[in-house]
């Protein structure tokens, strides 16, 4: 049986469309997708980066106004991978029309933006690419925990550390103003930090934080640090800076529980630390887990056991996760409702920084 | 300008024609490429795997007939990823009929027959996979050892490890057998290691080993050691087996020369340690590279620097390498020359493990 | 010429005092002694388990009375190794018997009594055992930024993390008592983690911070996390916890300035990372030292380049440092006021803990 | 009741002799000791250096003459840290004068030499120094193996590389002299990783060997390589040089048993790291133990868990272990028929080597 075909419209021609271009071209490689997706049209500012990138990725229109583009009728998804600001109008205007829903985190630039938002979104399919959610550790980490076997959570701690805004030379995108990027470090690094904690360890109740900056003039935070309390009675820090000179992608987090430990570290991308205190006193160790099979996430998805993977199939699971779960009618785990969260927190970051106060969420 | 498009028939529909597979999907996503890949043919013995393989790849056609294939008019290349028996013959007609032959490593099941398929292929553009060449560590390694920075070589080691035969009731497939293989660890595993030796290292002159079956009744080898002197002054150990019970696929390299030591541990893919004793002393460690840019190779070709890339991407790289080559009309690094070269260093090991004597190369 | 004799009361017999009897038996074989010591005299609370203590060590005499030996005229230097809310009626009464003062961190179970007790101690030599200022590590750390190494500090963050509070049943000591320890995780690990903060990065100008309760019914914290600006205009976070499950002595710190980065791991005892910045962007990695020589701190008093040091060393080393400061007539770095500086944060932890607002210093 | 003084000569004052005497000083401090050691002469060829080393570690007198010294009546134990050249006739002597004989590794500088000193100790009690055995991690990993943790062994690799031979100009000790030393890194590194061997995998009963030099005009061996079949069915590989640049003291073993994996690795001293294939398959992994207890070999003598020990240690664990052997008139595990067995396997080295054949054993 044939079967369909859904038609795709990226708003947007930068790093981070290459990464879903890649993904829409790769995931019924290793997925059992039910849908053919259609690389119809990319939408972008400048032509000829826009035609290098149709010609490189196989998208077969290229245009500049996406405002026409989102009200297309052969249109089925809209993928919104532009500076924050433009998220709003754009998911909007789409789910307004009728479109599926693709939008790049952080999903908004304040959490009332992110409000109005969510209630139009609501009507259509929606996907927001928190694609860390789909490292293989990070899902084994996610299993482990609801397994309990970590047990009840003392200590969650997380750091997202590069240096990308060291250099005030080089740091001059879009992404260095709030006009444009709502937040910085903590838009960019600390969402998604957020999320990750979100889903693993479940709600912030209260939280106190700093957001600084080092770079002269700038007007976005170059590094926001919180501590936390969160519902399950367990305490946080989380740090997440773009002076982390040396670092140059290094997301972790350690969960410690009544009944083990967990260390991820993103520069070691395949790997999970896992000790479990139910073993001998003196084989206790923090065991370093290759996450690449046998029974681990994904591991029937890419490749064999020990055959490692890279930062693109987070993309991929995170689409091949949306179209089976599209085909089932159901929400994607990772879905607006989440993304909503992850901005609530930022937004009680920013409130506590400003008033230097906790703030109740 | 319209692109030249290269019809390919895939021969052979097992793991290793997947990872063939996406290569040639993927290379012009990452690659400037000039040509345009058409995916015709894909053949092997049963038919409904070929059609899931011909649909979830994108193959045109599925066959089972490789004679037929290799000499149609319509195919240019002839991408042999079979048992290693069957190499020579498919080879050897692919390359009398004129096409591009790429060729899954070991080149061959004895030196003979390497020496008679080269004689055959010589006439054709060829492409060996020795993958792993093409792991951005390694390449690395490649470059540092040419501007000198570790100056004379004293030591060379190589492990490759997995436990891939060491559970018998699971260990039945044509890689066990003599007749389909040539070889066992040897052939699989230490052909790696020797094509990165040669390629870093260069020439071995004589060595001593030791084949070994630890499974009753099994005819190729599950462990093979061995000794050797290189053409350069230093000296090496190489062990590869399939007995490496806790290990999955630990390819590692070791090198200490006059001005530095490098350390490369597949386990940890996208890196590489680097020493270098013109560091003062007390500053002088092992430096761990993340080999992802900038200025590594291929981190123009990926993704950015810190996020990571896998399996897959060395065959992406040597497709990638090959099409340029093929385009300038020179011969690929890692050619035919070279393998059979490694199936020399693969013959004197045998002759050697049967006479228990050290042989000259 | 005969080097002049110190008599030395211990006061305290359990771990602690084990490990400052054995500075005190190893002090002279790895450092150029000024004096000759004599193990006079222990003194604690259970007369079997002082003289099994005494007969191992080598104490010539036990005591029961603390009052009666610190007064001894036989006495030269009295070492206070007992629960901390008896450190200061002993060191006040040893000092006012002019004796030299060694005494255990935290100095004090509050900022106002280690006022008190700074006021009688400034008159005599003192040493507060923050023996972790010596492992080569981190004093290697410290020059490595007095160099300048490290350039201007952005982010410095600290763990300290171990599990021994995280069954109740176990932790029945003086330590889980207010009364007695004054804190709990901040008075043991937190305490630590400040006075290397404050010897690496400076002072603290402003915190905001959490004290935790895990165990039901115990009047200390069992763990303590705080926010922090250091007036050199960088940010850190500091966590110390006895419920930090799966880790048993894990003290860490890392640090990222605008030349380089630092991180140092207590699991990794004798290893220090540095990223230098300088370096060529292709070769830029955390260097993985270690700190044994040649040209390291202490490298020269213990064993051989690579012939590892452990726990015990820390004590020795801040033993040799002192005497040779004694005979010089100088302070030893890490002396009193350090140790009064560790107490004013620690008081402003508390207060912020409680008060729930940002306390400055 | 008072104990029996044992008095001790030391034969040497080197680098090892300052381990040793450390581990007359300590052992008492950390073992039950059931004699009283005292330290009562050191001798050696410089007067001025043995005073210093006299007075460093309390020996009570010195010496030139060591034939005086070992026929002392005062003596009961003479420990022999000189050239390798001189252990037989100093050995030999002192067996012959009845005392308890301890002896520095290699035993001998040939295996007949070692045939004749052990002729004339067997009547005595000895300790030959393999300090290496008493690692705790490496005495774990012997426990491991003995519960049959492991299962059967398949594979055993080890490495022992030091750079001290690289720097020609630097490298003029006796070390470098046949004469003296009979061996250059086979009796030096070599020797320890065998015993390490023999210790944790049983027999070798075969071999083929390498022996090379680097630096021209030196008559000892730079580096040894061998590859070996084992009593028990496993075949290794063995790594030793002085060439090793980047490695300074890196002793490694690694096992792969049917039942799991043991790597250590000598940089990570306190470290042993354990593969159980008995874990589930998503599990498995190898597991990180820091060897400082609870219930690890020697955890209740030094410190607390996770408070680690070092180089000196070994010493101290191999005298303690000796003591109280010689309390229980038995004699002790490394004994002097174990340094026989290595010196046997060093023989078949030098003969494999020279002939360029295997070599039975």
């Amino acid at each position: 049986m044939a079967k369909q075909t859904l038609n795709i419209a990226m708003i947007g021609s930068g790093f981070i469309a290459k990464a879903h271009s890649n993904a829409f071209r790769q995931v019924s490689h290793f997925f059992n997708v039910p849908y053919d997706l259609n690389l119809k049209v990319i939408c972008g500012r400048n032509q000829t980066k826009l035609e290098a990138g149709a010609a490189q990725w196989g998208w077969q229109e290229t245009a500049m106004d996406w405002k026409a583009v989102v009200s297309r009728p052969d249109i089925d998804i809209v993928d919104i991978a532009v500076p924050n600001s433009l998220h709003a109008p754009i998911a909007i205007a789409a789910a307004q029309a009728g479109k599926i829903v693709f939008c790049e985190k952080p999903l908004a630039t304040s959490l009332a933006e992110a409000e109005t938002m969510a209630q139009a979104m609501r009507k259509v399919p929606t996907l927001v690419w928190f694609n860390y959610r789909r490292i293989p550790a990070v899902a084994f980490a996610k299993r482990l925990i609801s397994e309990g076997r970590i047990g009840q959570t003392y200590h969650y701690r997380a750091l997202y550390l590069n240096q990308s805004g060291s250099d005030p030379s080089k740091a001059t995108t879009w992404r260095y103003r709030t006009s444009e990027a709502g937040m910085g470090a903590a838009g960019d690094l600390l969402s998604h930090s957020i999320d990750s904690a979100l889903y693993l360890n479940g709600p912030i109740t209260e939280l106190t934080a700093i957001t600084h900056n080092f770079a002269p003039g700038r007007d976005v935070d170059d590094a926001t640090l919180l501590l936390a309390h969160f519902a399950n009675g367990s305490i946080g820090t989380f740090e997440a800076t773009r002076y982390g000179v040396g670092c140059r992608n290094r997301k972790t987090f350690e969960i410690n529980g009544s009944k083990g430990m967990l260390r991820f570290d993103m520069d070691e991308f395949n790997q999970l630390e896992f000790l479990d205190v139910t073993d001998p006193p003196n084989l206790q160790a923090p065991r370093n887990l290759t996450v690449t099979g046998p029974d681990h996430p994904y591991s029937e998805n890419f490749w064999k056991p020990a055959h490692i993977i890279g930062y693109e199939h987070t993309f991929i699971a995170t689409l091949g996760d949306f179209l089976s779960a599209l085909a089932r009618k159901e929400p994607l785990q990772a879905d607006l409702e989440s993304a909503v969260e992850v901005q609530r927190v930022l937004d009680a970051v920013e409130r506590s920084a400003q008033s230097r106060t906790w703030v109740k969420l």
